[in-house]
């Protein structure tokens, strides 16, 4: 499309339709220009294969009621995560009655719009694994889940394997062997990683929880032992980024 | 291999060549037995696609010789990383003349055995990106380059493109977006791969560097800086990590 | 006026209307009595060309009530930051009816009285542009653009184009350009700044935001990669510190 | 000279002489791989003022040499920042006899090349003040006072004026509230910028400097405490970054 | 239980009633299979002596309730720590009428069922002395006695004998140096531990506690400074973990 | 009166009262068993000069009441410091009729059972200066304040006068260059101890207060600066410890 | 020991043969005067143990050697951890002739006189586990066993069985479930203790190594994981405090 | 000696001898430029009752050579602190021979010119006690106790009664009691302030030293250990500073 727009401008010249003058200051502007024209949204997806997900956590209820609208109408689906029981509840509560209502996920805090169903994969489809090291660790693996659902990928979540029973991991083994990816959520020592790192071939997404107290510092030292992985294949995410460990899991699942 | 020796154990019970307690006795440590008596180079190979790579920081001249030897002749190659140039020649002063000597990588600080050449991507053929943000983070870069020409991959160095000229940038902007991975390395405040996070699709493990001084506090500020990046698409590894990054891309394409 | 008062008492010696220990006795206290006596707003007046500025955040509404009307009476103007939505409320709800009652941005959390207009620059006039890297910074943009507003400057808001999607920035870089002076304001990895520091001449003051979460420790993250910046052109002030970027810019502008 | 090259290029399209396919390709890329060509020197004189100025820390004295070299030939005069004692006396021993050698100032660990005399302001001139609280400072005062002189402007360095014996800085006071803009550099509890910034209306970027020990944490400690300085008209760089607050000084001056 | 499994398979591989394949491929599977299918609680109970603790931060109330049970069920006995009042009164409430009903200790903050008497320790029974240094660490202190006492251990607690004025300890020092274990715990400075391990000859699990405020930091100094105590026989566990330090005491007592 | 004791007992044991060996055994524990007869409170007095001083933070209600009840018995004063709006109410509310009801003084968040009338310093009485940055440190000057009231010392306030406009702090010079001690209290960037620190000659006694937002980070900022100040005579206590600078005072001023 | 010199101060008052005055003053003093009287060494033996161990860091080579012979004179043995080679080079260049000279273990760091043999545990003896996760945790793991043979304990080590490659720990499982007490070591991400908490009875003492670069921040990653470990029966000590650990091993043998 | 000129000054305007212009002139800038006339020297004895004293850290040879003859020549004594062994070496052997040279402690790394004679106190005399916890601490003792001895006072000096062996301590209660203020010194937990505030009445300034390894991160877990302390009475200087702590007791004891 944009060298579409290159070409128009230099037939134009060329058939003496443009002057030089105006084609040139066109020219200057035109790559931002353009992009200013089309919306946010269409680019987005474009560049990097998803729409713009909403980061619901600073938005008021009508900004991210208006994002929704928006970006469902443009591309047929929605999400907005981090968004609070009580802000959803609002959302919900005075959303326009002729409008396609998104629903809500509790433990993902996800609000969404054509969300589609969730399918497990079939033999031979690629898939991530969502592990958790704890069951306190669980809105995280939703709310990974449900953006891998969103961007269409499948996957499969393993709960409650940490390493203080490490032998619940074990019967669990050869799907995680198989995954093209895994998120590995652990909260407190972070050291489930570690362990899955020494075990398994694949790429390993790390993200830190805030479970935990005390010196756990809500989910900084998940995080820096995570980063400081004695295993190998393993890369790390913010603390609580359920979001981002599935957006990188889509960047690497989209070349396949 | 392993599959391999359960199954000689089975046969010889089957065939009444070995009683069932002593049969017994040996399954139950078996697998550990064998991966304790077998060299621990060549499980890691079958488990994770690379031979075990030799940590330098902390070991002496001896026992990097030792280990170079024993993985060089199970696997016909050896990298250890992070050997100081002062270690490496009192390494190289006393190898033994009978065997291939380690090659010496100064700004990489690695030494190898058996490397064979680099080669750049044809066309088609998947490769890493590795960029950096300034020159000074030229010896992480090259880290990371070396560990995935031992491990066979394919790449392309850009250097010196961080956001105090982002125009540098946009040349390399076409190879950026065909890598399958992207490998971004930068100091200070660690810009470059949340700019690159908004530009391509791929997935982009970032490598913050020790780089810069006062309160870059040796990388941590760029380590936090790119893990809360509002860019999609990005993981993050330890400080001047290079090699941890190239072993995470490493587990990713080999799985195409 | 300082220099008055002193000419005025040597004059009373020189003429004999008052002995010299009572002159030496004012003299030793002169300078800071007579500040004493004279309001704190007038002084900082003159002193830096603004009255003193209301930091709301721990005054009860009775005191910020008080200070208002005083400032107000003896500059015709008056601002008070950092006012939450309550506080701003029984303020207005307890307030003298034959008083002029202030006026309230809940969005930039201020209290004026005489605020004025605010106007677009017209050609050639000088103004600060005050930048936001996504929607959560706008409260800071706004407690910024209202702090320049009371002050008597012109201002341009460009929200919402952060690194994440860079092309968003493009389509401002003139007005950024000729900007005497731009007040760039991010959460997150605060990467802002950089990339503007890389593209504009001008100086360039940096706001960590508190947006974010985990690694991002309310903004000091940000506040650390503004301060290790690769970009020349740059300096920062506190977290969430529109309030004090306006006050540099202020500083900046009435010299010219 | 973009906009020439574009006019070029167009002119050429409209005159015939090239086919639209080409002109097209050449388009895409043309603003990059032009500055891709011409040297990275005088594209940033261009747009931010300054020639380039070399980072010596983690250079070597062979890519320090070849630098200054080159940035001096397109520029009549070049700088390199942070160049130890031992890397100086190096650079200047196997310096080319055949070309101008650069000069080497200790203080400020600096080399130049074509420095030129600096200069008191004359009457009604603009100047800058470098005030430094204490004389283990001074360094950082001489960094930034060599900075200010490459770039062209006038400065007055006042040194050892700190909190510890406040009346020593009164006497300055009149050259202080005459300077266009202030550089204020203390370490240890870096009290000296909030002192400043409530006796005078300039803009003040402050330096905090690694001076002192325990709790101070080489700077750490002076750079927090300046960030939340309660004087008004304070903005604050990288701890001992003298370098980086001349930079925001000539981007202020260059505007008058 | 491990054991007669393999011997089983062995037996019929031996008798000819499994073939070769599919033994290999069960025995590659079966420690982890059959840990898969005992359940976790029993198998904690084998491994460690003690049935599995419920921690009741982030589980739901009726999270807790069912594990509870099913605990209870299985071991006649179950413990649920950091179950705030609320969440306690809501579990009650709503507890099955047929069941036998958990009961509520609100300063330990722990739901027992079946947790029987305590007893003061008999003349030559072994005891874990319980210590705090002020009244504010009595929470942890009872969270720790209840542990103990759910896991069938005598224990003192001594209140109240921090530094502040130690000849408030010294009555205790008898009972002290009888204990088999000593369970100190502080906040602010932390000092009690260090104070302790230079008069008792014992193990010394030092517990940190959030008592304090400031610099205290939610009991962070504390944690360091018993990690960095001049006594020896000292070792720590996480802030206000009481819970933890009667563990690591159970795990020394039950190996006699 | 211990010398007492130990006397009376050898004369028992001289005398034939006294067996040797149960006055063996009393001997052993008398220093400290007698000190357990004793009241904390009493002896408390005899040993620092004050009784001791209930800290309510912890504290329930009741526990408060009656603390206050048995040092004001034995004293015939009591203080509770760190006692909230609510829980003071509470404590008022339910007080019993028949006992003298302590008083609540909101803004230093203290009890008090006679206390007594402060009186301003006549003519030659040492008194304390207790000294503000700003008002929003009043609460901490105020517990400073009626601490040094109950342990009956003179004092003056000096509130405001902080480094954003020094000339408030010259009238008070004398007043505080005649005081025996000087409490300096401070938030943000603490620089009020240094200044004073710099015209004084002490000793000066810096509280730090949680004054300030962002990188203040709860008055950790202040207290390191504070701690590194480049001035003499300043010592240090927590954040927002009023007190326990007052507390130091009166060990300093009952000397006299 | 103490008791006989009270009970032959009170036969000798009872007996006539000492005055009440001076009996009185010489109680008062006696059990510190008597305690400074003898040699540290022989008290620290009584009271915990084990003669005191000296702490070589910060002493020089006069001052260690002194101790060394001091206490050996005493106790007929003598250990001094944390001597560097350079220095402890220079005490046994130094030695006197005539004196039994002390051996130095340089990967332990320690001089010791009097060692003795260290032997393995012999069937139904008690001993300690001491566990590394790599060899770089070597030195660690020898200061502690060096300190246990000095104390008289029985141990083995086990080396190399961090979580990178799990399997090399379970051939070892049994010896770790018989030990009486763990001593685990592990520098980076420190995971080992919480792996082997869930597989082990315990108790486990954790060290935590400097092993590791970047945000492994010279073992404080390590350290916060251990102590936020989820397994249970861990308790930590000081990074790199291998003796400490064994110190802790100590208290706890020494009650069989 | 202020005072005094501002009176010839206006004896002259009312004898006539000075017009009132010029007279108005000097008195705006008298007060300043008088001081900066005179030696800093001179200035700060009136003020703070001491010679300015060298901080030599950060100066070289020949600065701490001229700062000590200049102050020697005004006061007939000077000091000059943290001066290394090398770097006093250097001083003393380019000494100008006709001056009389200083003196040098290593311990204290203090340099001296007419330091004097040090004696214990006699009966009745004010004297400061100089505490440490373990003999690492006796370099900040000696500088304290140097200090102390330069500025006129009298010490004693207690060495190594840390609480790892708190019967140490008690022999010296008595001469502790007796004080007018102790500094008192540790390194790793840095409990002795705590435990000499519950003993004795007096002021007890604490100063934190980086003894220890680990977390105790070079003092700064013993400054934040002592700053909690749950004793009363004590106040704290930063790592290592003797001579701060010192400087303190200077300033409370030149009032009696």
């Amino acid at each position: 499309m944009n060298r579409d727009s290159i070409q128009q401008l230099l037939e134009q010249v060329a058939g003496g339709k443009m002057d030089i003058e105006s084609a040139m200051s066109e020219l200057v502007h035109l790559p931002f220009a353009e992009l200013a024209h089309s919306t946010l949204d269409l680019h987005r997806e474009l560049r990097q294969g998803s729409p713009e997900i909403i980061f619901g956590e600073n938005k008021t209820p009508q900004q991210i009621s208006d994002n929704l609208i928006r970006i469902h109408a443009a591309h047929g689906k929605a999400l907005a995560t981090r968004v609070g029981a009580d802000k959803a509840a609002e959302i919900l509560a005075t959303w326009s009655p002729g409008l396609p209502a998104p629903s809500y996920q509790p433990s993902a805090r996800c609000l969404t719009l054509g969300l589609g169903q969730a399918a497990s994969p079939a033999d031979g489809e690629r898939y991530v694994a969502v592990v958790t090291a704890g069951t306190s660790d669980l809105a995280i693996s939703d709310e990974a889940a449900l953006t891998l659902q969103f961007l269409g990928h499948r996957f499969v979540q393993i709960n409650d394997v940490g390493v203080a029973g490490l032998h619940r991991l074990f019967p669990h083994l050869e799907v995680l062997q198989k995954a093209t990816c895994i998120i590995a959520i652990a909260g407190m020592e972070g050291a489930l990683p570690s362990v899955l790192g020494g075990l398994l071939p694949g790429p390993i997404v790390a993200v830190p929880t805030s479970t935990g107290y005390g010196i756990a510092r809500d989910g900084e030292t998940a995080l820096h032992a995570m980063l400081t992985s004695c295993a190998s294949g393993i890369s790390v995410v913010n603390i609580d980024n359920g979001f981002g460990a599935a957006l990188f899991a889509h960047a690497l699942l989209r070349q396949f």
